[in-house]
């Protein structure tokens, strides 16, 4: 059995190594049309920021390790240029020579990966993407030649915009990011990147929303905003689509997202072709449709998943919902199925939780606050989403809810979660059990909550709003049009308050929670506010 | 309704918050006979070694803050001394004073927690436990008072008396650790204890297994090794037994594993009555049979789930897995679920796994190499218990773990678990992957294992240990009668390998297994040593 590998990085060589384990005998050809095989894309940004001091580092395999180990035959410097599938045959061309050949297949393996569109036809600045080796050593060589300041623009301000950004200032470098979109990180809700914005901008970088760059001038970037900034080069970073033109040409069917349509054994269109990673649409484990995720995590294992379909013993793919983290000036963001903004742009009936929690009980020294956001099915209670943003703390907590999401367990089950307490770890009630607990309440209707964005409508609806932390708190900073009643003193108090639709808040949500609880008992109207006051701010920030 | 609870700390106060926030007219009086309610247990170790450093935070809450804003009627000092079921009064002692009182009751919560048995009937050197803030005062006072140096005996190497040794050390006190097991940690396997005991000894710590303190004599303290140690102070760690003295009084059932009965609502057998925390039998989740887990998260969860139930909105208890970490020196042991010794004591037919994988992308500076083992049950693939002991992210992989084994889900399934990844906190197969990887490769036959205790018995029956590392590696410290045939050499030197059954393994079992697939399919009879060299170190050490 012959195999023909297209693309030789995290989908193609998870296959191809797979499968000299599965298959000893099998002949196994990878074409990479890059210079290097198995390099690690997630490490590019961290070695141009230094991070990552030694290139070779960012060279996990090489043909040579590869053709000793396993016994690959991988073939770099060759572009495979179409697939004939009639005749299972790819046509390769050398991109050293341009000598051109053919290579027959039984099986034919497609992890081509993504591709980008620059949104600028021509610029007189050097101009860059961020996803090769190659990519990395024209940067670092600008950044070495240069006599500092250097300046830079990132456009696009999503995961690896932000990568960029980052390590580009940790090179010393003043850059600008301009995004496109109203916020940056866009598959995060407002409220929840907005903690990043703050980083970025206190750290200096230039973040333009809403913004386009227009075109390059003499030097100059200009933008859409009309006006322009100075910059020794561009990076583009502004999201990719599935590479599918070899697909697409061979013939094979494109899902409706976009990407090469696979089984759920990686299998394509054609019973001889397997598809995986960036290229291939996936299905989305929230409503089983299909969807783009281009993340290395699945590229792998669907890389491993293909060779175990094509030695005979394949294994169902489970969908997928798009785990994703990214480190920013220390802040950590991660996220985990589908955020408030896609659920109402979808009309799915959801319950929505923001807490702050402490990363570990916080009277061990080092604990550090993090934000997290759940939502939750507003019929099944299953979790459809959450989104963290904090310090040290937030991975572990993301990876439980991936984990939690994938075991089916609802928001209400995380109550019962058993997870491992030390004081240095975790909390007795660990952030991710209080979710549950606030998810209950929801539930259960024990207490109502109203969000960031429902408040002012609220107000205007003649709801009055009453911030129960201490006056302290008060006088530092309160939302406009609260009165402050501090929880302590609320039973004490009650003759004070209107009769009108209450809503309650503290800094956080818990106190208010203990708030709306008193009052809801005492015969009021009330709703607390979630996530409190710490929520609201960066909402309407 | 009036509801008593007696204990006021981990169980007994997260009953009487939560009940209060389900009933603003419950009337709730809380007995504790200690002088402090809601304190931090589990910080006082570390209060002892003065990384907690104001003793205020180990108080969350006192009396006074839960009469504001719970409305409680909290009763430090006082002890209830018997319940009469029939008349539901508890009689209670005012420790100060002696005075006696009695309560009547609509409900009773019992979370008066665990009791300690001293091993010394008698010593002329103090001797402390370290369970409440009045031990750690006599501790700290000690330690205050003597001149350097200080020496100490702590009498158990379990969770907290490890917590103890180390933070003893911190305060620059020699310590002796005397244990009558045979390991540290014993609930841990002992090749996964066995990284612990060499931090402890590299510290300085005297470490004495199978050893017990027989009696003190003149200021030193006498050990069964027929050896004596000086100490100025002792410290008793040798574990808890659930306090059940009032419950058996009250005729209430207790249950086979010595703690008090309750079904999943925690209502004893007296409906009047319930019970939580340390006092209190379990439901163990792998063989759902009576147990006894007694830590802070399930007192807690249990706490409020008792309030649930008085206010009439019972929710059912899930079984406990008995997830628990501790650090030590830098180092984090963690562990759910069952042992392999647990297992074997119960015949329960079970599959093994080591790894020893990196904490994040091995190419991203900083990552830290952990040990873990994953015990699978043979016939379901269902995860029956982990153990990890490393550095960072120890805590992340155990909790993922506890979160895979309450969602039901399989060792193999393990490898479509999509978890969050970016090079600084993860790997693209991420460590729980790998797991479900060796998991899959061993549920479906594709390499067979052998565990380090099973490898001197293999040897004797013929086998030959082929050390597939590389000849440096080997150089630097084999198994003996190991011959070295490096993995990248091996298809070309397949004529050496002798006629018999083989053993192969690398440095922690993933070249093992791309050896065992190559001399598996050229026909040979071959196992992987598990976690290769280094789990063989641990346990044969
Ligand atoms: C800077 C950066 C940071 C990232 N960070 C993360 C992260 O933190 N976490 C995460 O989960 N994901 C991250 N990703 C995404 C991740 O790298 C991809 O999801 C993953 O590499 C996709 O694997 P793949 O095999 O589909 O494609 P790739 O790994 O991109 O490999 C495709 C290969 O195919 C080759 N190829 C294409 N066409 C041909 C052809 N016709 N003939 C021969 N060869 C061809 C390409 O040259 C390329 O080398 C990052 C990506 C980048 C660029
Ligand atoms: C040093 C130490 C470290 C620990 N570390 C951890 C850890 O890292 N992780 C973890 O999960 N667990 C840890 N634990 C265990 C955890 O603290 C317990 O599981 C938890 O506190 C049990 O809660 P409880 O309510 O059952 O008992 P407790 O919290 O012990 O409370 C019981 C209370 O009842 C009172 N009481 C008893 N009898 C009477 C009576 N007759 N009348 C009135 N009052 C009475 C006692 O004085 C006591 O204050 C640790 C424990 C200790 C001591
Ligand atoms: C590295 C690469 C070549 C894959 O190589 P690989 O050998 O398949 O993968 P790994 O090194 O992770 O090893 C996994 C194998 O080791 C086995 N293994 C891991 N630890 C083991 C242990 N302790 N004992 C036994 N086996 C073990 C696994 O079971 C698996 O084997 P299997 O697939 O036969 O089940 C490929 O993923 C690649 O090119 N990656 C770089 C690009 C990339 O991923 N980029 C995106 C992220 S930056
Ligand atoms: C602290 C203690 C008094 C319990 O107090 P508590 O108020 O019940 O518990 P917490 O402070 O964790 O708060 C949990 C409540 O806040 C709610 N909450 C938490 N975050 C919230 C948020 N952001 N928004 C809304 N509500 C929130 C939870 O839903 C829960 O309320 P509920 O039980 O009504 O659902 C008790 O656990 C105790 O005494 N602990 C110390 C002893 C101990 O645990 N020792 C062992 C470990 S060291």
């Amino acid at each position: 059995m012959k195999t023909v590998i297209i693309g030789g990085v995290a989908g193609g060589m998870s296959a191809a190594t797979r499968l000299r384990r599965l298959d000893e005998t099998a002949e196994i050809i990878v074409f990479e049309r890059g210079h290097y095989v198995s390099f690690a894309n997630c490490g590019l940004p961290y070695y141009v920021g230094g991070v990552i001091r030694d290139r070779a580092n960012l060279l996990l395999q090489t043909p040579e390790s590869l053709a000793s180990r396993f016994r690959l035959d991988v073939r770099i410097d060759h572009e495979v240029t179409r697939i004939d599938s009639r005749s299972k045959t790819v046509f390769v061309r050398d991109t050293l020579t341009g000598e051109e050949t053919s290579e027959s297949y039984d099986r034919l393996i497609l992890a081509a990966g993504a591709t980008t569109q620059s949104v600028l036809a021509h610029s007189d600045i050097p101009l860059h993407t961020l996803r090769t080796v190659d990519d990395v050593d024209r940067i670092t060589a600008i950044l070495g030649a240069a006599a500092l300041p250097v300046s830079a623009v990132v456009i696009g301000a999503g995961f690896i915009g932000l990568e960029a950004v980052e390590n580009l200032v940790l090179r010393g470098v003043a850059v600008t990011a301009v995004e496109f979109g109203p916020q940056i990180l866009g598959p995060l809700d407002s409220e929840m990147a907005a903690p990043v914005l703050d980083a970025l901008r206190s750290r200096g970088v230039d973040v333009r929303l809403g913004t386009v760059v227009t075109g390059t001038l003499a030097g100059r970037v200009q933008l859409s905003d009309d006006t322009d900034v100075a910059a020794d080069f561009l990076i583009e970073a502004t999201g990719v689509r599935p590479d599918t033109s070899l697909a697409e040409r061979a013939g094979l069917r494109i899902g409706e997202s976009g990407g090469i349509w696979v089984d759920d054994t990686q299998q394509t269109s054609d019973p001889s072709i397997y598809a995986v990673g960036d290229g291939v649409e996936k299905i989305d484990a929230i409503n089983s449709q299909p969807t783009r995720i281009t993340m290395a995590g699945l590229a792998n294992r669907h890389g491993r998943a293909s060779a175990d379909s094509i030695a005979g013993t394949p294994a169902p793919a489970a969908p997928a919902f798009g785990a994703a983290i990214v480190g920013v000036f220390g802040i950590t963001v991660a996220m985990v199925g589908w955020s408030e903004k896609r659920l109402v742009a979808e009309a799915r009936p959801h319950r929505i939780v923001h807490t702050h929690p402490a990363s570990h009980a916080s009277y061990y020294p080092g604990a550090e606050t993090m934000s997290i956001k759940l939502l939750i099915d507003a019929e099944t209670d299953a979790i459809l989403g959450a989104q963290i943003v904090g310090g040290s703390g937030v991975d572990k907590r993301i990876d439980i809810l991936a984990t939690a999401m994938a075991g089916g367990l609802t928001a209400s089950a995380l109550t019962r979660l058993e997870l491992a307490y030390a004081p240095q770890y975790a909390s007795a009630k660990d952030p991710i059990n209080q979710l549950g607990y606030v998810a209950d309440n929801l539930a259960a209707g024990t207490t109502r909550s109203l969000q960031w964005h429902e408040l002012a409508s609220a107000l205007e609806d003649g709801a009055v709003l009453i911030d129960v932390r201490t006056s302290g708190e008060f006088a530092a900073g309160a939302i406009p049009g609260a009165v402050n009643l501090p929880l302590d003193d609320l039973r004490e108090r009650l003759a004070e308050l209107p009769d009108a639709p209450l809503v309650v808040h503290c800094q956080v949500g818990q106190r208010g929670h203990t708030a709306a609880r008193i009052l809801s008992q005492n015969g009021f109207d009330v709703r607390n506010l979630d996530g409190g006051f710490r929520t609201w701010t960066a909402g309407v920030s």
